[in-house]
Parts: C-alpha cells; structure tokens; sequence
C-alpha cells in the first residue's frame, strides 16, 4: 500500500480524515487549512489544525467537534471578570494549545514543528501539517467590505451576505517541505479533498503556494468528498453562502468548484440521482454514505474513497497501456 | 484625615495593606514590588501584584494567600499532557490576570495603566501601583552566580546559599507618575513598610528610581512593620537568608535594613524584650500582635501602625515648636 495525502478542515474533514488515519497510520498526512488562524490576545489560533489534531487523537468532543471532550471555561470566566473580551469563548484546553504554540512561533519554531510536537504528544502517527508555515487569511467580500473570515464566523455569525472570497497572502506562501514532500512521494496513491466548506475550507488550501498546479500535475488521482447532501451542507454555511454566489446548493456546485483538479467525486447515497449531472462535468462519480455518525461510517467512507482512487488509478494505468 | 502610603509585596504585605485599605479606602495607595515579575510562556506575571489585588478585592485564598479562592489548573494540566512546561505550577484565573496584562502591555498599556483596570474591575477603591512601569529585576547572589529570583524560589526552592542580591534596573527605573504623587501628596500622613521579606521584597522598591531619599527627605513618619517574629519570618526564607548573610534572624535584623529610612518600627508583642535593642538603632518602637490570623487582626495592627505614626508626627511637631 502506498501513502495517502489528505486537505482538511472543519469538523467534517476531520471525520474523514479519521478515517483515513484508521485504515492508513503514519502512511497518511494531512494538510490542513490554516486560512482561519486568528490571534487573540496576543496567541494565535489555529482552529482547523486543533480540530484535525482532536479528532485524530481520539478526544475530540462528540457534540462539538472542534473542541476536546471536557473542554471547560475556567480562563474565560475570569477573562470577563477582569473586564476582558467576551468572544470568542476561550476553552481551557485550546487555549493551552495557543500559549505553547504562540510560545514556539515566538521562538522561531515553525507552525509545522510546533504541531508535529502536538501529534508526537498525543501519540498521532500520521503527519499533521499546515498548508504553510506562511501566513494565508481568508476574507470574505461583503457589502460591508472585506471581512476576515473569523470576525465573519464569530462576531457577525455568518449573516452578512457573501460577495466572494480573498485569501490573501496564499500566492506568496510556500506550501511547506514536509507537505511537498508528502505530495512527492513516489508511492503516493491518492490526494484526498475531504468534505468541509469549498469556499473558505478548502480553497485557501488550493490557493496556497501552486497546491491547485501540483495537484494538475502530480498524476494520482484526486478524490473530493462531497459536504452537501440533498442539497443541504451537512453543517455550517456552505448552503447558504452557494445561495448567495448565485448557484443552487448542491453536490454538482461543490464539484464544479474542484473541475480541472480532482479525477473522481463521491456523492451521498441518498443524491444517486444527481450522479449524471456530475459526471457530465467530465468526472468520475461514486456515491456512498458520507453522513459520518460513528466511527465506523468515518472508516467505511474512508474505505470507499481509496477503493474509488484505486479504480480510477487502474482504468489510467489500463488506458495508458 | 490624611493619605497613606504603604510599600507591600507577599501576603503578609498585603494582609496589612488590607488592614490600611478596611480603614482608609480610597485615601490609601500600595506601591507594590515589581522586582520577582517574569515571564512564562511568553506571558508577564506580577505576582506581588497579584497578590494584593487578590487580597484588597477581598478574593485571596485563606490557606494561599498569594492565590485567588477557587483557583483551578485546567490548563496548566492541558500544557503538560502537550509537553508544556511542568513549572510554575500555572492557575487558571491568574492565567486570565497574566494574559490581559500581557495583552495590555503589547498595546502599549503601562503596567500601571492595566493593574488600575484590575482594580477598576474588581471594585478596589485604593490605588494599587506597581513599584515602576520599567522593569527591574532581582537576582539572588549565591555560589553558582546571579540567579534571578523566580528561578531561585521557583526551580531551586530557595536552597543555595544567599551572598547577597541585586536589582538589576532599579536605579534607572522611574517611579510612576502616579507613585510620586502619592508620596508627595500634601496631605500625606504615614509611609508604610509592610511586613514582608527585606532583601527580595522591600528592598527593591526601596532601590527604585530614588525611593530611599525620597522617603528620608519626605518629612513624614515612615514605619516599618517587622516580618520576623520570636528569631522566625512568619513564612518564607527572611530567616535562611539572614543566616546565610551572617546576621541573626531577629526584629533587629529587620531594623537595620531600613535604617535612616524609618522613624518607627513595629516589632511582635511577643518579642517586646527585644524593644531596647531597637531602640538602641535610633529608631521609635511600638509593639503589637504583628501575626494576621483574621481580618480583625488585619484592621488592628493597621490601626496600631497609624497611631504610631500619628505620635511620632505629633512628637515631631512639639519638638519642631
């Protein structure tokens, strides 16, 4: 078997990505979207990372998964009682997590040293890494101007209609050596685009530093994952902001936001009728149980998605010959 | 009645400063020692700050005085299961304390600026003031060289020897704007010197940006209240150093570090057999029960230390006539 690379995020991703790590080990890396890292009080936040990080270690918390399980709010109780800001809601654990690696970025450890010291830590074999140790900030245009996507999600709760989005800093950053070198390795199998909003998800991941070229390039299949099911996204604000951009929520919308990266699409079971309309954009489609509730549906979409990549890798190969 | 000043720092410091606040209020400011300051994790803490805004907001642990009541270590837990440092042991509402002042300092807030919002915050009429807003820092002399204090008490538990201290910055240090106007407020009746550890907790506030003459120029009663009590500092290492530095560990001891900067000296009740030994420095003595086991104790040895004062400004008056 050869290793698989997976860009993730959100909660979603994370679940998919877990379900990778259950079948792949250390033969997995993800690249994680670090276009929504924020500073707070003087500490960087780095949501996405901490989410794939909780997930994959097993303790992420199973309401909130972007939190750790027994995540409590002693810190944040007293930030308020000194008059310190009241969002946003600062957990023990995370916040943790922020002063060790504000502390080691201070230090001139970079994001991926400090986060493979986390995975060390937590005893997670497979690579996590950020999609840079650059800065990357996604904005989301609105009537209101530019707007960095955290005070979006978190003052403005996501209402302001979206006009599209920037991702500024992604063409200047360097996608890291050990991501290049994941993306390089000779017995790559697959690169997986696991589900989680393609706007402000996955897209600062294929905007940064020629990820969208390499991926064109690299000859193993891309798989993508659909987050929308019967037209709804499974969680968060992907349905709403299509809505917004003028297109129909929909699986066929995500899949056109990945066309000319990815080889194969995977559907929802329950959207089998929509499979034609995908292929017509010149993909291959499967379709499977991407509604994650157990560990198991986590690991058995994990399954389909590398039998999908290992089908689409053998019609190539029976092509070229 | 008059304004006073008090010069505090541990939490027998500040215990009597609680005593002066429950009598005086608003008309009672602390200049409080900034010297054992330090950073962790790339965070400042104050912890002689801390301690009495802790004890004036009337939020001090009972058995931990220099610990807010129901403190917590969630993320000092958080930290070490990530391979955070193991020391100092961090609690969470001191935390949320270090993390705003940090915050306020990088916002170019003055440390002074940013204990008043605490203050504010925490409804503490008195003024609480750190020492100065530009940083000294003491280090304790010993045999493997100068080794600044939070390590020293911290990491090595006070055990090397003491050869003697130093207050790196003291002399270009500036006391604030607002410590001076205190301490030449006209109607200023009494400086304080609470009982606390003379070489790491006086004195570098006496050290400060001209303090000592300050205070022998001030031409108002200045008196000190002893730490050691019966040949033993209440808590604390003042005994071990005092040996170390081949002096007895007594009220006496005490004493001379203040010389020509007191005028009265408040020994124990129970070491009134020393008073003559006092006296004999050239100093005015009074006894009281020097040992704050209750807040009755607090507001009597304040009262005891203010009619001192008041006599000796009284004497100070007939013998100017």
């Amino acid at each position: 078997m050869g290793t698989v690379v997976a860009l993730a995020a959100q909660v979603g991703g994370a679940k998919l990505a877990d379900g990778l790590y259950r079948l792949r080990g250390k033969d997995l890396t993800v690249i994680v979207n670090t276009g929504d890292d924020y500073e707070h009080l003087g500490l960087s936040f780095s949501p996405d990372l901490d989410t794939l990080i909780y997930t994959l270690a097993g303790i992420a918390d199973a309401a909130a998964g972007w939190e750790p399980e027994g995540e409590t709010r002693a810190v944040h109780a007293s930030l308020k009682s000194l008059g310190g800001p009241d969002r946003p809601l600062l957990g023990d654990k995370s916040l943790a997590m922020a002063l060790l690696r504000s502390h080691g970025l201070a230090n001139e450890r970079s994001l991926t040293e400090v986060t493979a010291e986390f995975c060390h830590r937590l005893g997670i074999a497979a690579r996590v890494l950020p999609m840079s140790d650059d800065p990357v900030r996604t904005h989301v245009l609105t009537e209101q101007g530019a707007i960095p996507f955290p005070e979006y999600f978190t003052t403005m709760a996501c209402e302001p209609a979206v006009r599209g989005f920037q991702y500024a800093g992604a063409e200047e950053a360097r996608l890291s050596d050990a991501a290049l070198d994941a993306l390089h390795a000779r017995n790559l199998e697959a690169v997986v685009i696991c589900p989680a909003n393609p706007y402000h998800a996955i897209r600062p991941i294929l905007e940064t530093g020629g990820m969208r070229d390499l991926l064109r390039k690299r000859g193993v299949p891309v798989i993508a994952v659909t987050p929308v099911v019967g037209g709804k996204a499974l969680r968060g604000s992907a349905g709403k902001m299509m809505r917004e951009l003028g297109k129909e929520p929909s699986a066929r919308a995500v899949a056109t936001e990945y066309l000319r990266i990815i080889h194969g699409f995977v559907i929802d079971q329950e959207d089998i009728a929509f499979a034609q309309s995908v292929r017509a954009l010149g993909l291959q489609v499967a379709a499977a149980n991407t509604i994650m509730r157990t560990i198991d549906d986590r690991v058995a979409l994990a399954r389909a998605v590398l039998d999908f990549a290992g089908a689409i890798r053998e019609r190539n190969l029976a092509e070229a010959q």
